[in-house]
């Protein structure tokens, strides 16, 4: 194999894929896979959605520029004022826009970057179980160990504060942190700002409530620490709104977005800042693949078609609570297994008793044609993360198959 | 403006570009610039290379799986394939192959995490100059001190030395880089690796020698220290071979790949390790779009159609004198201006006196209808990287146009 | 003035001392002061203890060594046995003994660079109002941001956890941390050690309950992490016990000493390590003032005097009761005023609404000739910290002191 | 043995001394030796000066106060007049005078804080072998690779730079460093302060040219950078003048002392301070053993005996210039051995071929009743440092013993 060991779902799903449309993907034997992974969430409108497939390829077509650095083009343009009109002119965000570079990892860099030039503090509030990226900044703010030991150097400039929920429940939200802050005596590092996920993809579809999340931001703002969310994953309506936080009602101060913000599962990634904010240097932060068009014009595409109206963000709220209610249903079915149905629109999970058994279902899964992963501190939780525009039937099947799956794995009928 | 301060390349070229081919870009009235910039080196095969075009539409047409992450896929396999038996196995280097993500920063951020694993150490050494990313890895390894800054956290990590030619040329090589290491009292913290590009392109256009890569080469192995040679820039033809390193006969423990890798401007990064330093846990590193699979076919074609035989080697050595002929001529033509032609390969630059001169003459080729741009620590050098696919003739209108910026700039004729 | 801005207590206590016995100090006018500050717990065995001065005089006059670094002395020798024999044999401690310089810090120091070589780990906990010290390893652990602020590093390696009662009283002890230690995805760097006061001096006199000790301890044993008391300032007796930790029935794996280790106020830290954690190289720590032999004949007679039996330990605990009794008395007296005494044996405070205030008291208990000072985060709490020495006598004429500089500043009589 | 495994100069001598007087030192059988060790530098006046015994003696007698933290007394005041007047102003130097704590590692902790508060940079430039101290700070400046490895966690701030004659003695000295300030892409942060030896005593007796170090003054000027002269070794005296710097007619900005301004071998250090600098919030750093008086009284004294006129001073310089001849002439003795006499005033070393060696001739001096300890990064260097107070018999017996234990290592006869 001269693939580096580093790989990892070629092993989960050791088949060779070859084409893909909509939720179902296929490998080089035609058999084919309902995909409830879809791209850990760069696929929220399907494998190959054929109207932006049609959008790209007519792009492509006729020689519009591909490569542009941040030069300006017509694709870039046409992005940049259907994201303006379209997300956020509705929802009265006047955030500038910045391409920090085609990941998400590239996106939450730049924020860190700019929170700390803003502030003049080094010092970042991330969560428990936060995933954020790999490239050494972001990952100073992710919390698994096995990727922070990746990093060679200690990752030190970061503090974990407990996610909604983290401990018993009753000990009030925010006490900790909001005494540390206000101690002078403390030993906290002043913070520049906290980044947060309001569903914690990687750490196990981890929701924080709206109630937290409005409380987090308003600490923020009474302590003058800058508010990222990091959005992603949850980003692009897979909780249903176009950001996961409009929920919660609160503007935070730079957002992140990337992976379905390039519609075509192509790279782009944003960070979004309030106006104010915006004190970089021309060229302070660059990159070479800041501006991918046929990526910008894909996300155009899907902007326009998916929304300029909120169907597509009632589905997924309809479909997700589908799939909340099934999980449920399991969870209730098994009540020796101590399984947790977790999530918020499109981002669901089934939590296990370990990592194992959650592994042994997603194999028992893929042995019947469904795509999903696990996630977690131990990989005890079954992501169920379709493309949005997933249709009911595909829905019902791929949630018979989960069910199917747990029944083999747990080793009894229900 | 609703883009980010943070926006450069736009500024320079204030126009909006639309459609390109080959060597040329057109803006949206259709007017025609020659392009001498080459996506910073991530256009070797020129904009929309037809050959490779066609492969993409093909595949895109066909549905062909295009987000994938690390699974396997048809296209990921042929080009794996095709890379190992077109590029490595010629050269008789068995590296293994990771995807660390779709940019050059992260096949650098890749190599260090490694180097740091496999040594357990945490310093790097790097170069006077140097560039290699923006992410906060990568940042720490580059040069200059705006990019620097904008961290906002002390980066720490990593120590400079002088680059090949830096000091005053009688100093020998390395004597103080081998002193320090070899003086257990020195104060240097001994370093895990060496990171090194062979021709700086971002710092000035600055060539290392050949018999200065073979020395670090050798130092480098005489103490126990892995290299990296960041070839992002450089690699995939640039400065002629498709390794840029093959010229000095080194085989570097690692090697970064990423602009042209992708062959038709799509994002893709690679990190190529010594089978022995592959130690790495599975999914110790990893990334949402490190499998983007029109980028592997058109990477694919790009290898099969220039990378079969030396046509394209010999071409781009071969232009790259012409090239250097005439910047040559220009700085002999003007010795009252202290120019300087400097590069490798189609890797070519023109150093003025300053940046603000250099600058001037890249804004009066961009009025003939030219694009290039400055790099170096004060921006002095006028870069001159076409597409290696450009046309003599294409060249030829591209050398005039410097000549006559040159001209209109020092404000004499030749 | 010629001396440096940064100099502190000659601003609170604006006279020139000259001569001092026992509790009490006299400036050059021969105004005497009684000293409830004991030279922040340096002089537990009061100024010029004259069993200890014979000792120091006759030393000098025989020309004994002075300074020795850390070669072997008889004074050096003769210390090391009576430690052994009246202070670890007793108490079942095997601690090896280590001379990291002369200071607190230095102690502080040591610890942690052993608690991290031997784990392999960088990163300690520290806890909320912490203090050990100004050196740049020692700082890094301190709470107190105007002290963090002036290392101009960022203090990176030390995440603050909640000292004792620091909460509402009802969050359980530890929950966070143990959490944050047990889960794989936390982001919490793996702790090389915890270190800890069992109660604070400079933090605000808050006391660690001996139930909070041992939790703390057999955590730190469950999850494999070093525990180190910095019984600088609570060690020698000041809370009763010689070790502060031995009311809490724990033993620590390594102990830092100093202050009034020395006996006489000369300067003297020791490290205490359990055997087994002895890995130092010879030399790989080391310092000028490791061996200032005058401290170790004036440590010895100390030992000798005062900690052959439990004389000097009741004697401490009934006088701290007194103090305790008389604090909390003036506590209830002022029910307007939010007043709280705190402390254990005769490390006392008395907390005041602010640190204006309490500033107030410890100057108009000056201007009646008592020294104390305050601590805490705001300088709200006024530390009662007398020689263990100090006569009942002294200690009622003290104790009225505070009673009246408390009433002149609230304003009213009791 | 309860002493940790971290003692090194008791193995070297291993003896248990007793009793001392000037240059001489007897162990408890009552077996002298002669001290050419002096303390580490920190025994000027050798051991028990009978002058400064008297004066401590007289002071503990009369009950001056002995710890005063950095209250105000008589003897503080005594010696900051004494050394104002004595030192200070006589070399038109107007430094403040700050008490950071009772080592030399204390002054330079103090140094590096402050020179990062004043001009906001983190980084340090230090040199190859520099020995700054133990401490987390003055560790991070400090080159053997043995004692930074103890450190636990990387010593990232300091970048080492080549001391004078450290590389072929062609190469122009700070080439290097002036073209990495100088450029804005090299990569070198920007450094707040440069901290220097004039001699490096622990890295091996290297001696700084006066031009060098002039060299070094101006370029720090230049660049803004502050300058460190770490006297604490070479200062009261060592090298002729009270300052080292003294010959080379520079001001540094700031200035460490410590070892022998105690005068007795007691605890005491200084950072001294061009006024401009001293921005320090009072208490920003602070410390409970910055006010040791019989160390004030012994200093005070050593100050009025020996810095009044230039007896001293002039008879340092005669004695090292024969103890110069006397090591030149060793080593022009062996001419097969590589011998090499180094030094200034009475900081003297002969350096051979192997740490071996070194350590062996060590070894046979003490065997014959001389102390002398190595040093340089692999102990080649043999110091010799007696009291500037030895007799010129002390001394020819000294050397005397130094050519015997040669001739006996070396295994022939002159």
């Amino acid at each position: 194999m001269i693939e580096s060991e580093v790989r990892s779902y070629c092993r989960s799903w050791p088949v060779t894929f070859d084409r893909a449309t909509g939720s179902r993907i296929f490998d080089e034997n035609g058999q084919g896979y309902l995909d409830f992974f879809a791209g850990a969430g760069a696929l929220n409108y399907g494998h190959n959605n054929p109207i932006l497939k049609q959008a790209v390829i007519d792009y492509i077509q006729r020689d519009g520029v591909t490569h542009s650095l941040d030069m300006q083009t017509v694709a870039k343009r046409d992005f940049l004022e259907t994201f303006s009109e379209t997300v956020l002119a509705p929802r009265e965000l006047d955030y500038k826009i910045m391409f920090p570079g085609p990941a998400g990892a590239n996106a939450v860099e730049a924020a860190l970057k700019l929170a700390r030039k803003v502030t003049g503090r080094e010092s970042i509030i991330n969560f428990t179980n936060a995933f954020h990226g790999m490239t050494l900044g972001a990952l100073s703010v992710t919390g698994n160990s096995l990727k922070r030991g990746g990093a060679g150097v200690p990752l030190v400039h970061a503090t974990p504060m407990p996610f909604d929920n983290y401990l018993d429940g009753l000990t009030p939200d925010f006490m900790l942190f909001e005494r540390l802050l206000k101690d002078s005596g403390s030993g906290l590092n002043e913070p520049a700002a906290v980044i947060v996920e309001t569903v914690q993809g990687e750490g196990g579809i981890n929701v924080a409530s709206v109630e937290w999340l409005r409380s987090l931001s308003e600490l923020c703002q009474r302590q003058g620490i800058l508010l990222i969310v990091d959005d992603v994953q949850m980003g692009c309506g897979r909780t249903g709104p176009f950001f996961s936080f409009e929920a919660a009602g609160i503007k935070p101060d730079i957002v992140c977005l990337s992976k379905s913000i390039g519609g075509y599962g192509l790279p782009l990634g944003l960070t979004l800042l309030r106006p104010e904010l915006d004190v970089w240097e021309p060229g302070e932060h660059n990159g070479t693949f800041r501006g991918i068009n046929p990526a910008f014009v894909a996300s155009t595409e899907a902007l326009k078609t998916y929304w300029t109206d909120d169907t597509l963000e009632k589905s997924t709220l309809a479909k997700g609570e589908q799939v909340g209610r099934a999980l449920t249903d399991l969870a209730l079915a098994y009540p020796e297994a101590a399984l947790k149905a977790k999530g918020r629109g499109l981002a669901r999970g089934l939590q296990f008793a370990d990592g194992d058994i959650a592994g042994k279902v997603c194999r028992a899964a893929f042995d019947r044609g469904l795509l999903m992963e696990t996630s977690g501190p131990d990989g005890e939780v079954a992501k169920i993360m379709p493309p949005l525009t997933v249709t009911d039937a595909e829905l019902e099947e791929g949630l018979a198959i989960v069910d199917d799956a747990v029944a083999a794995t747990l080793g009894v009928l229900r």
